[in-house]
């Protein structure tokens, strides 16, 4: 499924699957050093002695990494994915060994009352690595527009 | 308020102000490339077509600047912030002429039940522009951990 979708190709209970991305050590440093400067992203004999045991993403890069995902290959909304926000949890931490992929199913399809041209769908979008352990679990709600007559 | 912070030394209603950071369209452009590649973000001529009306930041990019001034100076928690997930809304873009800050406000605190060590706090960050626009509204659980004796 490749076209673009309009608010009209969108039913609950349709799924997605994205493609790959491969994370690696640099990635996690990288990401870490400008947005989430913490011990347990930038330093793997540090991030040993603490919570997580072991050098992890920060959360804000899986969930970075996931919208990559979908914007490249997980959901072609016509117009573009554009998220009014969203509820996230990380259930387990990211590791550099980690392969994402993003799994995602709508949950609603709700027209707009007041604008006929458009409407929100509701996703549930779970981020899974290659041993499909749960890293990410994320519901967002996003913008679709009605198919131009 | 700079030491590091407890269990014991969290209360409801306790506020914490972060430094600022100020945006531009090349640190837009750089994160958009990276995970978000859409025209809004991207590139200032396509994204005035757009529902946007000009340059945006993804709202992941104003999520990661938010962690990097909680970070920074937001909550100076024992042990780094470390979030189990949360809750956000971006009520509207972020734009390149943005100078970013973040009010946090402690809602709950809640001692662990079964692990004495630890509990966790909820916290509500709004984050602001210069002009006090809400750009991100977030609602986190945070890790924290009881004062060692």
């Amino acid at each position: 499924m490749t076209s673009e979708l309009y608010l009209e190709d969108f039913t609950v209970g349709q799924r997605f699957v994205s493609t790959e991305h491969a994370l690696d050590v640099a990635q996690i440093k990288a990401f870490a050093a400008q947005f989430d400067p913490q011990p347990f992203h930038l330093d793997e004999a540090m991030a040993e002695k603490t919570f997580f045991h072991g050098l992890a993403a920060s959360g804000w890069h899986t969930a970075s990494i996931t919208m990559s995902l979908l914007v490249k290959s997980g959901m072609p909304i016509a117009g573009g994915l554009i998220g009014a926000g969203g509820e996230l949890k990380w259930p387990q931490p990211t590791r550099p060994t980690d392969v994402l992929r993003v799994e995602s199913e709508v949950l609603a399809v709700t027209p707009s009352r007041s604008r006929p041209e458009r409407g929100m769908i509701t996703v549930h979008s779970v981020t899974k690595n290659q041993k499909d352990e749960v890293l990410q679990d994320m519901t967002t709600k996003m913008l679709v527009w009605v198919r131009p007559e």
